[in-house]
């Protein structure tokens, strides 16, 4: 099976999963469950779910044991994408070529489909936990990886440096290893934890490079792409000062850095015994990405 | 030992624990920490931690078994002040006496504390499930009670039939058995269900009725409470034409809808074996508070 049929078929499992998980859903009142199926069913590339089933693969943990991991992750995704498109956040109006949440649902419900999707994930997880400590634990490294010194470390500390007048690595570096690489290294390191801690060390490292060689490719994009390709908008990081790796290291030293990213992760893969085949595409396929 | 007292007791043992678990908070950037622990902080009547200890006395419950969920519960019950507060929701520029989250840290400061709170509730939760099936059990009560079949479906209706021009009884009921009860419920039931399930149905009416009288204490202290006794705005139900139990019966109608409820939540505590005397006088004080 070539790449492109491997990546549809995981994002066709997991959409099977959240289709069945949207019409399982009847809470009160029907803008509550409107606004968060609207969110859910935005589509998007499910990368999330794409990299915990082929890590579970690499690994030979079966996929009925990750199903309600990644759809706990991909929960906590879309509630931070919400919150994060919000006016007084990112200011987003478009979220894969469609309104914000908050745009069709207003301000006010989009903080509650926000905060009902993040509590939903906690519940699919603690159904989990009855099936012993290593699920406990895997969901206790997810809960991590999405709070206080994870992403929402990583999104309070972009808040407060939006519209700096100078850039530091350092700074960089925490808001991207925070907002956007611990829900990666989540999605890659909670099959490790569910196999008794197979190279978790490595998995680890993959997760933080692929995390950040995926948010570089993003800001790269937001130079170079187009509203069409991405549906949301363009050029807002460099209008609105934000800190990015274009406004850091310049896009020539951003695409310089996503290169060393990409090839650090190979190399990571091929310290890890098994086929390890898909991930290296993907790796590559995130490197030049378009959309 | 006289009510005060031990309603003191409770609020000093439970106030230690948030005490500790602030100090142990060292989360960056800087701005995230100050601003979790100013909600935390601004003190209120710890009426769900004091609830869930005195229950567990009653039932036999040890309080160490009952911290962390009382932890979390007060997180979460903090974190949905802070996200209700917010202007495109209950827009309160006031709570306890001092300024709301939103206007000492900014908007998108105060989604991401409320966010922070919540997820780090569930970290407080998921390490209790280590303990066995009855706290798992204990935390998916409370996670049900949190979500979107509880307090976030009625603050969802509440949102959604503000300014409404008629009102009925059903869609009170619905908003307050969510918006107010459940993590009343969710604080009385808990002890309950560590301790294998003694008097779950009672207490769980018990939870509703006490909710329900609550929240209509609260009301009629919107219309004649001061500014001064409560520490945030009053008269704004009425100006905004809210659902409230004062505008579904009228003033005196809220009254005797509260002399009911406290009737009743005797008449439950009268059926629970053990020393129910402690609990007994916080009805009458719920029912009585000028705060």
């Amino acid at each position: 099976m070539n790449f492109d049929d491997k990546y549809n078929l995981y994002v066709e499992e997991f959409n099977s999963v959240l289709a069945d998980f949207c019409s399982s859903l009847d809470c009160r009142p029907q803008i509550l469950c409107d606004s968060l199926k609207y969110s859910l069913n935005l589509g998007g590339k499910r990368i999330r779910p794409v990299l915990m089933f082929a890590v579970g693969d690499l690994l030979g943990v079966e996929k009925r044991k990750l199903m309600n991991f990644a759809l706990a992750l991909e929960l906590i995704h879309t509630y931070s994408l919400i919150h994060d498109d919000l006016p007084e956040m990112d200011n987003d109006d478009f979220r894969r070529g469609k309104p914000s949440n908050h745009k069709v649902f207003g301000v006010g419900n989009a903080v509650l489909a926000g905060d009902g999707l993040l509590n939903t994930a906690y519940s699919v997880l603690l159904k989990e936990c009855k099936n012993g400590s290593d699920y406990i634990s895997a969901a206790e490294f997810l809960c991590d990886c999405a709070g206080i010194y994870g992403m929402i470390a990583g999104q309070s500390a972009d808040l407060l440096h939006e519209g700096d007048t100078g850039y530091n690595e350092t700074t960089l570096d925490f808001i991207y290893e925070n907002k956007t690489c611990k829900l990666l290294i989540c999605a890659v390191v909670v099959p490790s934890i569910l196999s008794g801690g197979r190279c978790y060390s490595e998995l680890k490292a993959f997760g933080r490079d692929l995390g950040l060689l995926f948010q570089i490719t993003d800001d790269i994009l937001d130079v170079e792409g187009s509203f069409e390709e991405l549906g949301k908008s363009t050029g807002k990081d460099n209008e609105e000062k934000k800190y990015t790796s274009v406004n850091v290291y310049g896009l020539d030293g951003a695409k310089l850095r996503a290169d060393v990213l990409a090839q650090r992760c190979r190399t990571l893969l091929e310290g890890i015994d098994g086929d390890g085949e898909f991930l290296t595409q993907l790796v590559d396929f995130i490197r030049s990405r378009n959309r």
